[in-house]
């Protein structure tokens, strides 16, 4: 097996799952995509990425499993390389070589077995829908998120809404009009904790879809590597006893 | 009460406090100014600041007292707006709306009672006088400053020195020349602790003067919000005993 | 005696000895040349550096040593000014003055019976020389290096090697071909503690002379203040057991 694409849309790529703190990533290396679905440790948080093969500047291999140590594979962003190449011997084997701007990295591949399973994505239809640019959603998560550690997200009357849900009166939001939107519409209100969605916004780039119910998770949904790749963030609530 | 400003304007006139590190602020909202004074903790520092109501791009209120949580206060500035709003139902409500860049922060304000009363700005008439750019002041205390806990001032001769006190023979010294400052006379030679030093000199711009007594405190008359607004502050000498 | 140098050349000077974490460092003020060699606490690293007098822009002094806290020194780097000035009063002085942007520090000289005696440079004949830009060299330790605590160099059939040296087989390496190197010949193959090399590599600049062995300590050659100071460092191999 030989894949090779830009480090930049590797980079997205798995980044999209250290943006919920994955340290052990199973990758479907399928026909026609490579792929990931996984949950973070806690079960609250899940990220899913798809990246067409045509992603790959070069591609040779036999639809595979493999699983991933993310921090050791992390290293080779810094290598200074416009590409990474990831190579395996045959599917059995349980080492890959990692190569970019002159360095090669070995690395041994997780046990399958030890790896957590890949979780279902649920299917939520979400009352709540607004598009909107990337900057806006993670600008604001970010700003109020220093004052609070859960936010409540809410959209009524065709507005969004972001605020930070202390205990007591003191509070900040913002809200953002119809027309600081590019789509908006139904209804949802639903508290998170701050950690994760800040975590998440790292990974966002160009317009997203957020959807949001009546304490439901959220589900934000994004492309990465130019367009070419989909993904998908799932955050559980956290619902007011 | 609504009072509206450039951000810039407000984060200045704040951070005068901030400077030597109040948290719990008693503002003044009088007929022609909006003003403190104030005094730290160990009541070794105080700041005095006033800002002309015109400096305001809007200000509709009755004279009232309000006394605000600084630390909370002071998010505002990273709302990314031009200007701040401070909107304030009547003069006995105890919460204050904060505006900025779409933001919309809910503030409790503090019970006057349980902040720090208002200290007297004492009159001192100081024999040692030199006037300076901030940045000739700021950057000695900065740079040696980290070679001793106690910086000493010593105006004579028509020459401005700053200088370490260290215990024994080792200390650094920085000699400002007649023609390095603006204007100079007087004596004075007394010491201060750095750290007040810093915090103060982080808040000071442009053409500064500075009074120097012997082992009397140090007064630092400034302007600020481009020269619409007057700061002080006096800092206590540390006696060698 | 008074030494005047442009910063740069002095910063380089000291910070060679700095690059091996020495803290009292003995000069050797001579005839034509103002020079050190130390060796650090844990008899690991050595240092050597030699001044030629004609970098200086002022030198008027008799022969003398002198041993000073490299720490204090260090200071007057950040003093802002194009020159150091150093100037002692008489080789019995045990006091120098540090002069340099306005300021002028005055610093204890240390007692050259407390400060660790001059070691001797071993003459070695390493098999294997290199010669590359330092750039080279500095990123590719520093890259490889948060992947693990040694690193192995080798020079084989033309290519120079530098690797981690993991328990395992997870392990990163970068080779350098014929032509991304300056000039290579014979053999070598040792491996060493990241920390020091770290510290090291950030002393060097432009092209430098790696000598290398098997199982025996690195040389490092090179040059400093624009070409004028010659600058050598050797490190103690670490030995698989």
């Amino acid at each position: 097996m030989k894949l090779t694409a830009k480090t930049e849309i590797i980079k997205e790529f798995i980044g999209i799952a250290d943006g919920i703190m994955i340290t052990e990533l199973r990758l479907h290396i399928e026909e026609d995509v490579v792929r990931f679905l996984c949950v973070d440790t806690a079960n609250v948080a899940l990220a899913s990425a798809v990246l067409p093969i045509d992603a790959f500047t070069e591609h040779t291999f036999e639809p595979c499993i493999m699983a991933i140590d993310v921090t050791k594979f992390k290293a080779c962003f810094g290598y200074g390389g416009k590409e990474i190449s990831i190579t395996r011997d045959s599917v059995e084997s349980n080492m890959i070589v990692v190569e970019s701007g002159g360095y090669r990295s070995t690395q041994t591949l997780l046990h399958d077995g030890t790896v957590k399973k890949d979780p279902n994505m649920p299917a939520l239809e979400l009352p709540g829908i607004v598009e909107l640019q990337e900057k806006e959603f993670s600008n604001t998560i970010k700003t109020i998120s220093a004052e609070s550690d859960k936010l409540r997200f809410i959209i009524a009357d065709n507005k969004f809404k972001i605020k930070t849900e202390n205990e007591g009166p003191d509070n900040t939001e913002r809200e953002l009009l119809e027309d600081e939107v590019l789509h908006i519409r139904g209804d949802g209100n639903s508290m998170f904790s701050k950690d994760y969605l800040i975590g998440m916004t790292r990974q966002l780039s160009g317009d997203i879809k957020v959807h949001i119910g009546i304490d439901h998770p959220i589900i934000i949904d994004f492309m990465f590597a130019g367009g070419h790749g989909v993904g998908k963030y799932l955050l559980a609530p956290r619902i007011e006893t």
